[in-house]
Order: structure tokens, then sequence, then C-alpha cells
């Protein structure tokens, strides 16, 4: 069974005009992996750096992109235990140059799929991995996020900082969240973000300082890095762990090293595909996160909704930062 | 008993100059303060970014400075149970912005003395703990060095970069050297570095790749920093510790986000005060480098050794980046 299909791919790094939609031949699913049909992707920012070329994974031309999808199992390879034809699934990111999401069919080895959650929409479906197994890694395995600790997530209003967020409070941290101005400040307290700073308008350390009561955060998630690190390097409390996990700052990103061995801190390089590849500490993350889904105490924000014709005006509204939350692409509007 | 006595003091930071000889009174030791005549002390770098102010301990005026001295037990406080007057000690440095060994006397908490080796010379005894406990931490505690693992030590023929050598060499660990030109180059072959990388002349990655046969080093030691660590990032095997514990290169140090993920690397901001105010992994430290010097598998280069009087020239001498290993400076001459 060959299937004919029209999937996102690129020839080249460079800016989004590298991005085609292209048709292919996909062959069967082998060993271990799933063949299923999609019904709606979601973009992250891993995925723009992926075709800028920028990103930890090189890409191995023709390459296809993009990490998480929900949809229908269609074929399984013969090693397959965990999933069978007719299974809603939704897949995890993890480092691979071969496998890519975004198109009308996908290939992915069994271990990087769950089963789709039955209480969420396929928008939401797809919108899961990425947020939610980052913070998870993040905060519980490089960190020991616990109640009652101050965690400060730069960039809330991304997918990733919300995930963060909500799993912060779920073992009840006290998250607080910046975004760099107003414009987003009434959805975010509607999220129930109650501690937050706008960066343009006010000084983080002071308002750190002030929020802990000059305890400080023990736990920063920061997809910014660059000369913001100076702005919350004051504000760690003793031990803290500062994840980089992303360089939306433009300027380079210094080495504190005093500040840091001043506050007995750890500054980590970040990714969790340096997780995921581990598959016992993968099924436990799976486990944790599937059984708070089910439970409602985490629900991931989709922002925007476009069509699979319009996957480029998807990636534009993902570069012109306006989204809280995820940037989906429907495909089959079954 | 009040003593009267010559110890090195500053009022300000700043350069060389603050740093004056000046009489001052000793008062008795108290609860677990033991004080010792100093025959010899060690300078250190560490005591240079103190008397300038960039150390991540801050003095407070009038300071004493300096933090590796040997000598005999004149007195003990009341709650000192390690030491008797007349035992020959030797200071361990430890965060502390009071206590100062450059002198004719000095006070220390017990905890942050041990024993002086007796088959080391005083020049030597005093040339213990700053090497060894900050290589031992680095080696062993964030890092877990082992048998046939390649060590990359960035200027080598620093007391620190010696040290970490000796401890690399005990447990089998292969190590590498660097230094910058080709001046010292004779002396580290003699002391027994035969893979040594001169990195005015030729490439690091290059020459680490060579040494490596392509593996790759899985432990670097480095003080340099800045713009230094790109000569050796691609260099790294995966799951590389880098242990960041100086800056002596004036360039600023880039946090290298990408490079670090692609590695799954640790770059650890470190220094071996942050480990010695655990008081069991101190003497776990005491234990394990003491059985080792009294076997001879240890034994502290002494670059040079000067008078009291011209404790400066000592400094500057520090400051000329002539040495291999310890500048000491003879107090009493018994």
């Amino acid at each position: 069974m060959k299937i004919n299909c029209n999937v996102i791919q690129f020839h080249k790094t460079g800016e989004l005009d590298v991005l085609n939609m292209e048709n292919v031949t996909i062959e069967d699913p082998v060993n271990d992996e799933v063949l299923f049909k999609v019904d709606a992707f979601a973009l992250n920012r891993a995925d723009v750096l992926h075709y800028q070329g920028f990103h930890t994974t090189l890409p191995t031309f023709p390459a296809r992109i993009g990490s998480e999808a929900t949809g229908e199992v269609i074929k399984v390879g013969n090693k397959v235990t965990d999933f069978k034809v007719g299974d809603r699934v939704t897949s995890i990111p993890f480092n691979t140059s071969k496998y890519g999401v975004q198109g009308e069919y996908a290939i992915v080895p069994q271990d990087y799929l769950s089963k789709a959650p039955k209480n969420l929409t396929v928008e939401e479906a797809c919108s899961i991995w990425m947020q939610y197994s980052t913070a998870y890694f993040a905060l519980f395995h490089v960190g020991s996020v616990k109640k009652g600790d101050y965690v400060f997530i730069p960039a809330i209003s991304s997918s990733a900082g919300y995930g963060c967020f909500e799993l912060a409070r779920e073992v009840g941290a006290i998250a607080i969240g910046s975004t760099r101005s107003s414009t987003k400040k009434e959805e975010l307290k509607r999220l129930g973000i109650n501690d937050l700073i706008i960066t343009n308008e006010e000084s983080v350390e002071k308002r750190l300082k002030e929020i802990t009561n000059g305890e400080g955060v023990s736990f920063v998630y920061d997809p910014v890095a660059g000369s913001f690190i100076h702005e919350y390097l004051d504000s760690l409390s003793m031990g803290a762990v500062v994840i980089i996990y992303g360089l939306l700052d433009p300027n380079p990103t210094p080495y504190p090293l005093v500040p840091l061995i001043r506050k007995k801190a750890i500054m980590d390089a970040y990714s969790q595909f340096n997780h995921v590849e581990d598959i016992n500490k993968l099924n436990e993350c799976k486990s944790y996160i599937l059984d708070r889904i089910e439970k409602g105490a985490l629900k991931p924000i989709v922002s925007k909704v476009f069509d699979f014709n319009d996957y480029k005006k998807a990636y534009e509204y993902m570069l012109s930062n306006q989204q809280v939350g995820k940037i989906v692409v429907r495909v089959n509007n079954k």
C-alpha cells in the first residue's frame, strides 16, 4: 500500500519561502513505525529553526517538517505492539531528521506516539506534547519544583510558557509570567496568570522581588535568553535552576559565571529531545501528562486554526508573535 | 593573649597597590576557631580577584586576604575538638569575608583546617587545598571522571590545572593539557604531561580530535573561558561536563546553547566554595586527598618562594604568568 499525498517539505534551509506543499509517495511503515492519517498538526518555534537550519537537529533533504500531529492509524509496522489500525494517536517531538508530520499522512515510531485524549478536540490533541513534555522534564527532572516554589516563566503567552504555568500550578508552585507588552495582558489574566510582568513597562528585578517578598525565584523557564537574563539573575534564590530552552532575544547570551556561582545556581542548556530519548523517562512523562489531561488539570490553549492550504499564513502568524497558545493547521475536516 | 603581628590587608578594592602590610592585634580564637603561627602561605588567582573586588566573595574592610597557609597551632577556641596546641596545620579555602591567612598569624575555623602532611615541605603543605579540593569536586562530584576518560585541562601550568592533572591521572583518566605558548613546554613534558596543546601554535579542535581518535573529551576543566570555549566545544563527546571556574580570557564568555544541547553537555559555573560548605563532602575530600598525598600519588609543584617582605613581588610574579605551579611566601624561617 503506497499512499500519494500532500506534505510540507523543504529542499534547502532559509526563510519561510523554502517550505512547499509537495505531492509525495509514502511507503508502508516498517518495524516500530506507525502510519497515520493526519487530522491536524501544530506549529512550533522548533519548526521555524528547523527550516532555517538553526535547530539542534539538522535537516536531510528533501526534509519533511513538524513534530506534533494527531490523526487515525492506517497501518502499523510488524513490531508495533502499542497501537492498531483505527486508533486515534498524537505525536511526541523527538530528535529526528527523518520523520516529519506536517502533511496529510505521517509516519512516527510508536514510542513517540500516545493515544489522543478523548476529552480533547482534534486541535487540542495535537497541542499536547511539545509544551507539556518540555515543561515536565525541565520542572521535575532538571529542576525539582514543588509546592510553594516561585517559578519565573518569561514569554508566558507562548504554548511552552503556558504549558509550564499549568504544570507548575498543578503541583502548587507559584508561577510568575512575563510578556513584552500589555497587548496580551487581559487574556493572560483571564487564563489565571495573576503575577504578570510587562517587560517593556516594568523592572523585572523589582517586580520579582516584590512578588516573592524578597525571596527570589528558584526556577526560571526561559526561551528568551540574550541580554534579558541580566534582568532576573539578581532575583534568583540560592540553588536556583535556570532553564534556557530558546534564544528569542537576538543579542548574544552571556555566560554569567559569577552571578551563577554566587547563587549556587545551575544554568541548563535544555531541550526535551535529550530527555525523551530515554524511553523509561518518556513513558513516565506520558503517564503523568495523560493522567492530568484526563482529569482536566491540563488543557492546551489553541490560539488560532488555519486550513492546510493556508499553512504559510499559520507560520506567518507565529512569526508575528500575536498568539497566546498554540497555532494549529487542520488537514482533514471530518 | 593578644598578639601584635604583621598581616596583609586592604581597605578598598583596586589594583595590587591596595594591599599593605599592616600591624594588627589578633584576639583570642573563640568557639571553633584555631589560631596558628604562619610559616608559609600560597597565592591564588582568587586572591587577586578578591582585592580587585571581582571575586564571588566580596570583602568587608579592613579585609585580610588569602586562604592557604600552613603553620603551628598556638591556641584553640573552646569548641575545637580536632586540633591542639603544637599541631601543624594547613588551611582549606572556603567562602568567607572574615578570615584571611596571609600574615604572621591566622585564625581559621577547624573545619577548614587539616593536619599538614608530614611528607611535604612547608612550602608544599600550604599548596594543597585550593588545587586539590577544586579539582576533586569538579572531577568527582560535578563530573564522574573515571579510568579511560579523556579530560581536557586548559592552562595546565597553573597549580589548579596541574592538580587536576594529577587527580585525573591517579584514577586512570587521560589528561590533555593546553598552554598558550611553548615557553613552558619542556617543563610540562618533564612533569609527565604528554598530551600538550600549544594554543598559540596549534588548532585545539584538531589536536583534541587527533589525541582522542575522534572520540572527543568528556570533561573540560576550564579557567580560561571567554572566546576560548569555541576552540573545544566541537570536540566534546556526548554528555560531556564543562567546568568553568575562571575567566582568564578577557573577552565575554558566550552561552553556547545549541552546541551544548547537541552534545547533551553540561556547563557548570563552578567554585569549590559551593562544595566545601557541605561538611560531609568536605571531610570526604580531606580523606581522599590526604590519603593520596601520604602515598606519594599527589605532590604539589612549588614554582617560586618569596620572603614575606617581598609579598608584592610574589603577586607581581603571579600576574606575569611565568609560573608552573604554586607561588609561596615564606613567613618564618625556622
